[in-house]
């Protein structure tokens, strides 16, 4: 492409309401414009990186032995009350009437229309497993579109639905589907991580997220040093400290602490460690028919975190997971929520495994302004229920048994399901099996979030001077940059020739070839574009026979003889 | 492709609910099916052709210098408040309000969109002219969607925008996307014509429409036997007669014809020729300030249709073209519609050119259940108004002046026109030119049916059997149709052999390895998908050593020697 019939469009400003780099970037490099909340144009230079994502993706759902199909952006309302969500989903799907009054939406996601049809178009076993995919606009309706495309309104997502009989079939085609998503992740060339996750309210049984490592992350990701286990940390296991408890070498005292409640404060105040104080917090049980709702107490290591999605899952606390009101605790156990402890508590009661490992603890008395110190189990209070409640920490051991856990941030750009049979029943998806059995359907599916793996590329590959792409996905490989082309015709028919060459082997060049550009413009232009490969074409070097090459993540550029230049590039560029 | 591992869905009964052809057979091959009214999801089949287009689409449009960008479906209100589209588009543009009450629209098309872009990224005359295109989805909330994608509400076109200054540019723009489109009709191998058309509702001043010419075509095409004029109908110029006028031969006659009313009443009941007569029509005329709209007669040929477009046109007469209603003809010209005539008429009188080339001719006597017989302008009644009137004919001479006008029905498929500044000027989308000056730019816009494209093909390409792809949109080039491949080994390895043979020359090829499959289901298959090639691989065959191949236009198959297959079926695919 000639720079002079392009639209660079970049700008030197950093716009003031860019929070992320990758937005800022994004618009600095002219990839995208905003129309409005949450709605992007994509301008050539954004475009092309989109494709070749796009073209990564679609080249592994077709190596997986997916489909591709396309479906309407536009839903009939009918689909989503058949699977029930027209009820559930809140105010992101956006909900709209055509002139005949006929309600639709505007597809976040496309479930009901694919088992719609599928159930139409698949009607025995012998036609499964089956899997489909497509490439399509979604629109969801966020409160706070934010962070440019990263969490637009407007995105690009390739979306996969597989259909199977029996959970079998489903396991196997989820593994395939995971291996694609490796693949495309590693060919883009991303530092990622797929990790276990939630499947929350969509359903199903097994679930991976798959994260783009990345420090604006909005997830935080847990995982081994020693193996390939990750999670999100919602999810990770904290398992029981390996060795024994230790044995109690204090006796437990009551000691006054006027005014201390929080963990810091009462650690600060009797000089201990945190580490070794429990904190109590008091939630709703599940409640029996027609009779309020018990209080549980839950126990935790004063510098641990309590993790409300695994509490909420356990037997006998309510879910989702609501704290108690200080009121009642107050009228119930007899003091603040600042002054709790397990010791003496007539309610049930649920200890992490790492609370559960301490011995000469500190805790709240259950007394206004006094605590306890010198605390242990099963000599000063019994020990009935240990569970995990926490979320892990950096130094944590794996749950594999190998290696310790670290912790960073993750962007999500991709997530699979194993959906079972939610929206197969809810929609009567059925085949007849080997005996002529009706039999409903399991479901598979699989997310990439296109668009948002651009933002993602650049959170993680960029500098002061722009973006760094990955040679996979870069909108060029390579720009050539003349010095005074328009006085000098040596460099002109040297620059057009290595322009038309690299051409006819097929790599994407950006020729600056716009008469009179500063050369300081091009080449900040150039990296601010993130353009892998970039050589200098002047007359001083032409003298010397030799030009100028800069790979974009080099310090320092260096020569190569003009005479070998287009082979040595080529190699550069593996060709 | 494996049909083993495809959804070939092809159905046998013709769907009821499909009139037209095209839909009904891309509903047979399983190309698309219907999701709501004017919503259908792509499946493979149909999805494969879709991509060939855009394929061949983009390809041509980058040839022309156009740069592809992406632009939202949604739309937010204020940018067609801007142009005052919001208020004149009709109930197709879909309004749509977002959870914050914000409005906005599904695009129709996106000349607000594009304008806004490049009023911000444009500022200078060096920057012009610029060209982009993109494709994306577009919505049409249609009144009665029809004929399957042929006129959906969800649907995909590629549309373009262009931005100059001064009319050259606009000019020279316009002319290399004319040739762009019909280097993409060729590409793909239909039979089309570029047509002048009417700039209509839409402003501007020069205006081609792309007809696919098929008989299940909505407009009708005037075309020249003998040159390469075209246009719409409506827009054709229906040159005067070359001949001089004849002359007078009869005495005008006032004649007794009670109760005959139309031109085929009348003429039947005096055994005269319509072509003979004239009929009028009196219509409104333009009314002064604070006045009644005056009548104005307008007459043409008893055989031929009033032009409205044309009619409405004229100086003095009202646009849109509204008709004298009945009781106002009656009281002010003393007469019912079905006896008026041109003599003695004492309105504004407009006299088709055909109509004026008329000697001894009948019309109505303004009185009822009269008419006369052997008029004659200038000798009976003055002719002081001749103008064009009406719409062409076949036989007609064609306005270039080459050849006569054929007359046929059209798709159209593509729709190029020259905006002018209709829009740059409302949203003040202006460049300093070279004196530093403000000027508003002049605005192109080129539009692509793409899915229509789709449709129209298979209009014009088809057969009993079922469609007939030309070959560089054909789903597959080419399928593989083995005899009872589950039996035979030999068979099973030619098959596999010949299909990874072509897959790595990059064919698409379909083989048809279901275990089991009916010859004759295969191959009724194959010819309802199109597929332009085929050979059938059976143990017969080879014992002679030859496969049997037929094109889908043949009506004989015929034998290839094994050994030489695949060179034979490269050559007549092009390789």
């Amino acid at each position: 492409m000639r720079a002079s019939r392009y639209l660079i469009a970049t700008q030197k400003e950093t716009p003031n309401d860019a929070v992320v780099i990758s937005h800022q970037l994004m618009l600095r490099a002219g990839m995208i414009r905003r129309l409005s909340s949450g709605l992007y144009t994509w301008l050539p230079t954004g475009l092309r990186v989109l494709r070749k994502v796009e073209r990564i993706v679609r080249e592994e759902m077709d190596r997986a032995g997916a489909l591709e199909v396309l479906m309407p952006v536009v839903q009939p309302a009918e689909l989503w009350e058949e699977s029930g969500r027209w009820q559930q989903y809140g105010p992101e799907l956006l909900r709209i009437e055509d002139r005949h009054q006929n309600a639709f939406c505007l597809g976040p996601t496309h479930e009901e229309v694919i088992t719609d049809l599928i159930r139409n178009e698949i009607n025995s076993y012998k036609q499964l497993p089956a899997n489909f995919y497509q490439v399509q606009t979604k629109f969801r309706d966020e409160i706070r579109p934010r962070f440019g495309v990263m969490r637009a309104r407007e995105f690009t997502m390739k979306d996969a639905y597989s259909f199977h009989l029996g959970a079998d079939s489903l396991q196997e085609t989820y593994d395939i589907m995971h291996g694609a998503y490796c693949r495309i992740f590693d060919r883009i060339g991303l530092d990622y991580r797929p990790v276990l996750a939630d499947t929350g309210a969509i359903g199903g049984s097994s679930s991976h997220e798959f994260h783009v490592l990345a420090d604006s992350g909005e997830d935080d990701i847990a995982f081994s040093s020693g193996s390939r286990y990750a999670a999100n940390v919602e999810l990770a296991e904290a398992v029981a400290p390996a060795a024994n408890r230790p044995q109690p070498t204090a006796e437990m005292q009551e000691v006054h602490t006027p005014g201390q409640k929080t963990i810091e404060q009462v650690s600060d105040f009797l000089d201990s460690d945190p580490a070794h104080s429990v904190k109590t917090l008091i939630v709703l049980g599940e409640a029996a028919e027609g009779e309020q709702a018990p209080l549980v107490a839950l126990v935790l290591r004063g510098d641990h975190d309590l993790n409300e999605l695994k509490a909420e899952k356990l037997p006998g606390i309510a879910s989702p997971l609501q704290f108690a009101p200080e009121e009642r605790i107050a009228s119930e156990l007899g003091c603040g929520i600042g002054s709790l402890g397990p010791v003496g508590l007539e309610i049930e009661t649920v200890v992490d495994r790492a609370a559960a490992h301490l011995a000469d603890f500190t805790c709240g008395a259950n007394r206004d302004d006094y605590h306890l110190t010198g605390v242990n189990w099963e000599r000063d209070l019994p020990l009935a229920r240990v569970e995990d409640l926490r979320n892990v920490v950096a130094g944590d051991a794996s749950p594999d048994g190998k290696g310790t856990l670290e912790i960073k941030r993750g962007i999500e750009v991709g997530h699979i399901f194993q959906l079972g049979d939610k929206y197969s029943r809810a929609m009567n998806a059925t085949v007849l099996d080997e005996n002529g059995k009706e039999q409903v359907m399991s479901m598979g599916c699989y997310g990439i979030g296109v668009s948002r793996i651009v933002a993602a590329a650049i959170e993680q590959n960029h500098d002061d001077a722009g973006i760094i792409w990955p040679e996979s996905i870069a909108p060029f490989q390579l720009a050539i940059v003349p010095i005074n082309m328009h006085k000098s015709d040596l460099v002109r028919e040297k620059c057009e020739h290595l322009y038309e060459a690299l051409r006819e082997h097929g790599i994407d060049v950006l020729f600056m070839d716009e008469p009179k550009a500063r050369l300081g413009a091009m080449l900040a232009d150039v990296e601010l574009l993130g353009i892998p490969h970039r050589i200098v074409v002047g007359d001083r070097g032409l003298e010397r026979g030799v030009v100028e090459y800069k790979g974009r993540r080099d310090a320092e550029s260096q020569d190569f003889a003009e005479s070998q230049l287009l082979e040595v590039l080529l190699e550069k560029l593996g060709h």
